[in-house]
């Protein structure tokens, strides 16, 4: 269960690290959309692994593969299935795995709730799983972008306690691409690196915070009860690997104001456009866009998984030690960028979708 | 849209804060559970306004009536509706609400999303509206408590930069219900009091932080990937009228910590179960209870209906200036409590029959 | 479980035949369409009992009060809630049916399943509970009146062996409401209510077939897969009480001609439009509404509850004998008509903005 | 939208006749089943063209690859995916679609929802999709046959006007399997194969009727309004491709027999359990099976792709005549009998899990 996500762009991934491969359907695109398998990779490849010196060395090209729903580059209306085969698997990393469960993983969860797990990686809770969020996502941006011109980028905020400075109404997707740790200020993303490595090379790890801006979001996506814009958002986040917070808006800065410093002023602007003079609301009020820039914050934990040797305990509770061997991210950071940045298009397009549907046939 | 929430223990709400009334349809509960509309009426106390002075002095009795699914005190299985009418409405209060938006309200939102909209009072936006999950949360609460002794309480951890000391593993709803303010360290209780009374004179608001801790949640509860536990709290609790935030565990504080300094190390205890020394994760790894207590933190901004002058726009988007007339509460916390504590329990009773239904029939 | 129906227009109902009433949830209807309580009130008197000499005597208004969602006369787009009260009950009537179980009849499956009964009539397992259907049926025939023109008309084609002919690409509502039978067959329909009569009179009941049009569905509603037309529709009626068997165009008779027979062949129209020739087909090819009428049939069998008395159980498994004391329908037919035609509305009602929704954004 | 059928045990299928491949992803399978390729092999293997001198000459091997959701034999609980690659594609045979309808086909269909439609052959449309639900079906079978030793049993019940003679009761997998058209009746299985010879010599084709039956369902399974058992296999057996017609139990001849004759009277059986003397009801009581045997039957048309030639009409509305070139079944029915056992397997095990969800955690 709940491998499905979205209700009218919905998406179903599938695949664990290790096995034939990891993919997903999606049901419900538009049909006629150009797509290729090529646009899907470009994000793809942001996502993937051994893509900097700052990310786990393993060597996975991750080639996308688009088995349904496209027909001489066009979305047929159909379920579009994508597939990337599992590679480069080095099992004997994981050997201990199978006996040890790893602090912070979801080893120990896996078996206390199916009795059986695939232990030669993380299995279905491998970080692998969000190729075929990406691989959608990269649609579901196509999507935004044609019919509204809605932009989804992500970058870096803050790695450990380095936090950049941003601006979230004007950043480019170059400018989050100009390094590799995805932190557009230019100068703190220097620094970032250098303690993402510094870390690493201590066989430790850390976390810190992604940022995401939606602009031009139509006014009127999201809906009132329990699928507002927010709550949809933070769901779709806050089930992204490491992931411990999330903040629309003002978040929890937000409670040290009173409600005459955080309420957004209305005005009228010079296209006779309500707009709000401030953006604590974050681009939602009630659930629904208010046409402002929705902004959004995620906490990404440190990584689970590090090489310095910790207390744990095997399968049957005997208490040992283990020391991470495989090639691991010393900092999630950099690659949960664009797959926050999927996530959000994912809500937005299911979003776009079921407000037309509803709201725009009468 | 959005108005159902759950996937075998689902519910549906309705109503808006003026009309016949509010309510809620409950599909998928157990049979031959013992339930009364008293003790459904005992959470929707803990709720409704005018229980103290430092909530809005709206005198609502908000009594529930069972409509369906339940007989000579038991479920019957099929849908359970409880309806709780709407009373004391004082229609003049909101006749500038017809024309004015109020700021950092769903108004605007609403007439942009329907181009329609009931103006007296906050209507589907209204807080009302969770009546009918707190009505629900009380027979989840009652079923986790059954099936597994499940605990779920909630408290105000901090009102504006007033923190409190309360230790999750031990609080209990006594000490939760001891003060109006829900905050157990009952010192900081007095002062938080304090400061909403007076914040409330001078016509603003405040906001806080509401934490929420369930206890014996059975290791196993969870889904992999998109329905993780975390992630399903997390839209649950953002679905809440003037949430802004989520924390899971170690939450935004945990991405200062390095890996190492993060993880959780496993041990097997006297009784030879599996347990972690620390307990950064929040009792979920990988999206599944590990059978540690979940703790987790919502963000709620000051209310946004204050007294106070504010600038704003009409309907036609003409620039003016609005106070609000209605009877408000200068700060959500103390009620925003049993909300909380709801959705957490349908969460939590949701993910306790699928995973009855998918991994316990083998 | 299983009490909500539809995709984006969706419904949910609630309620058993003896307690506070029956009713409905419907969530994602358009905003700003017009609707009245009267207007549903209309379909619900044309399913109400007591309505004619050949119907229950029972006598139950089943007047409808709109709870929500409704404001000045138009929908709101948030879920528009409908109740019926109970009324009229004679519990003594049902005080047998405690203990002895109703041969075909829901009881001891109820029994079964749930370990408990409301045991005061047919509980959920009674006809009531189509008023929710029938109620949100009338809002969804109206959407779809006015976004396509679309008719949907329900009629009874076969009583017993009493079979009328009807054009279905001609009949109209007052044609069907011209006599109580519902058979716009005139002639024929005198002899069906005499033979309803008489088989009353004996304390025995009987069946028939009711043929339902619908006329200007547009092409393209539909989907291909699970949710074809034809699957949905089939779904819908055959979860109506005492339905035994559906029929889409051709149906059964069908499979007794060769292929070249059967196929609808195309042809150009005068207005350019491609149509077919012949239409076995029933207005749906692959799942897909063609644009021709959309015919099908549904069979219900002879009313379960009979005066004459019959062998049977009771709840220990004891056998004994039964003979109905209530008031009911020698022939559930006429009544059947409208909870056919609402059905259908809704399926044809949730394809139309979920095809809006997918299809028409690009 | 709607590729994607259960609730609990729910799967997804993908994929067209012609591109990359087809196949399914099955989410919410239990745990610990022990499965593997072999097995669902055999019957997709009872589902394949080519398999027998009645079928169509297409060599389709249909080899499956399982890609996920099992390790070292056993389900892992997370999405088993499935996939079958395409192959023996003669676009050649289908140049001519590219331009004209085939008459009752989808191709006009689906050109009118989507714009845009894969011409070679039947895309999405194509019987191929089928391939997926009759995988998930062995994987729903065998659970259900662990769980609760249920049989789910199909046969062709007629060809044409050639209606065999067999006992639901009794009938056993071997008997079906006994000759090429999947009629347990023997003697009258001859006549049928030499018709369908006959029929497919002459370019023609020929439908019939599917009979299916399920033994040792629990009592219980099953829900009360929309989700009633029945209504949930129709609309199962509808959405398979050529279906036009379903009946339970009784069905439509059940319309010309009276109450008292109709009833089906209880007994208690020498095991103290409450059984049925007859059963008409076709072992469903108000949607919840009542332990009897499940009886259904399914109209399937004549194959509507034939070599005779017929009038039709191109994209653009021009008239014409098409004459089918590719490899067709003359009669889809024995190949129909696996896919209609897969659909009441997949209904049958998702209600079994929702079943336990719901009713046995109290």
């Amino acid at each position: 269960m709940g491998n499905t996500f979205g209700h009218l762009f919905r998406i179903t991934t599938f695949g664990e690290s290790h096995g034939g491969g990891v993919g997903v359907v999606i049901d419900g695109c538009p049909p006629r959309l150009e797509i290729s398998a090529e646009e899907i990779q470009l994000e793809l490849d942001r996502r993937r692994p051994g893509q900097s010196k700052i990310t786990t060395p393993r060597k996975e090209a991750d080639t996308c593969e688009i088995l349904s729903g496209v027909f001489e580059g066009k979305t047929l209306g159909t379920p579009i299935s994508i597939l990337v085969r599992n590679k480069d698997t080095r099992p004997q990393d994981y050997d201990e795995m199978a006996q040890k469960y790893r602090p912070s993983h979801a080893d120990a969860t896996y078996d206390a709730k199916y009795g059986i797990r695939n232990w030669q990686g993380g299995g279905r809770s491998s970080a692998r799983e969000t190729i075929g969020r990406v691989a959608a996502g990269a649609i579901a941006k196509k999507i935004l972008r044609q019919v509204a011109n809605v932009e989804v980028i992500g970058y870096v905020k803050r790695i450990k306690d380095l936090e950049g400075v941003v601006d979230p109404d004007t950043v480019t997707l170059d400018q989050v691409e100009s390094n590799i740790v995805r932190c557009p200020d230019g100068e703190l993303a220097e620094r970032m690196i250098e303690l993402i490595e510094q870390t690493g090379r201590q066989g430790d790890s850390i976390g810190g915070v992604v940022e995401c801006v939606a602009r031009n979001v139509p006014k009127g996506l999201g809906e009132p009860v329990f699928d507002k814009l927010e709550a949809d958002i933070a769901k779709a986040v806050m089930s992204l690997p490491a992931s411990k917070g999330f903040e629309i808006g003002s978040g929890f800065a937000g409670t040290l104001l009173t409600g005459f410093e955080h309420n957004d002023e209305y005005y009228t602007d010079e296209n006779g456009e309500i707009r709000t003079v401030t953006n604590r609301s974050g681009g939602i009020q009630g659930g629904i866009a208010n046409g402002e820039n929705i902004i959004l914050r995620v906490a990404f934990k440190p990584t689970a998984t590090i090489r310095k040797e910790q207390k744990t305990v095997t399968r049957e509770g005997e208490e040992t030690l283990l020391a991470a061997k495989g090639r691991h991210d010393p900092c999630v950071l950099p690659r949960a960028v664009p797959m926050v940045e999927a996530m959000v298009a994912l809500v937005l397009c299911d979003h776009l979708l079921r407000h037309h549907g509803q709201c725009e046939i009468l």
